[in-house]
């Protein structure tokens, strides 16, 4: 179960989507850790390139994700996940995904109204 | 219509799904000037990051990927866009996704047949 970690320091990208509904959930980044730790688990973890840890997604909010399916592509430097998805969110902004934002007419325009209220679910901060 | 290209040397993640049936074709990298290239002509660009230039995806195959909507995610360092694939397949390997290849038992295991025959889109080099 190899992958190509070299391209990107030692990451690869790995692409979240909903086993059921088929929607795009997020993007996050894998080291070689973080790749083990998910296949292990069969929950999905991920390396933080900004905190330089590895992190557990839902650890905070309970939102964690089931895998369901992992595949890889052509070149073995990305991994797609197919995932049960715990709670009403994936996006730590309140939305089921990241991906909320479409671009119309050169603006990026909020495409969909917030699932959760993420000031309770992770405090007044997120 | 900004977007966050400082995290990757310049380059945003683009994920690329079938607008009609929700899979999850291939992942590649844009920086600006790709960025820029995919909304004004609606036709997908990515940077290669090995041959470190523009490429217009189909532009040996003619299997070009129309963009039908594009977002980004919460922080703005990455892409998804929706396409309608012209060909057969995506992967220049002769598949539908890039995707192809699930882990089974810890191996990477072909999960679905070839669409079309590398050899005869990109020659023998393929």
């Amino acid at each position: 179960m190899d992958l190509d970690f070299s391209k990107s320091d030692g990451l690869v990208a790995a692409v979240v989507q909903d086993y059921h509904s088929g929607r795009v959930l997020m993007v996050g980044y894998m080291n070689s850790e973080a790749f083990r730790h998910t296949v292990e688990t069969r929950f999905a973890t991920f390396y933080s390139r900004s905190r330089q840890k590895l992190w557990v997604k839902g650890e905070t909010s309970g939102h964690r994700l089931a895998v369901k399916e992992i595949s890889t592509d052509c070149d073995q430097d990305a991994v797609l996940l197919r995932v049960e998805p715990a709670g009403p969110g994936v996006c730590h902004n309140g939305y089921v995904s990241c991906f909320y934002r479409r671009l119309e007419d050169g603006q990026w325009v909020e495409s969909e109204p917030r699932a959760y209220d993420p000031a309770a679910v992770y405090g007044s901060q997120a």
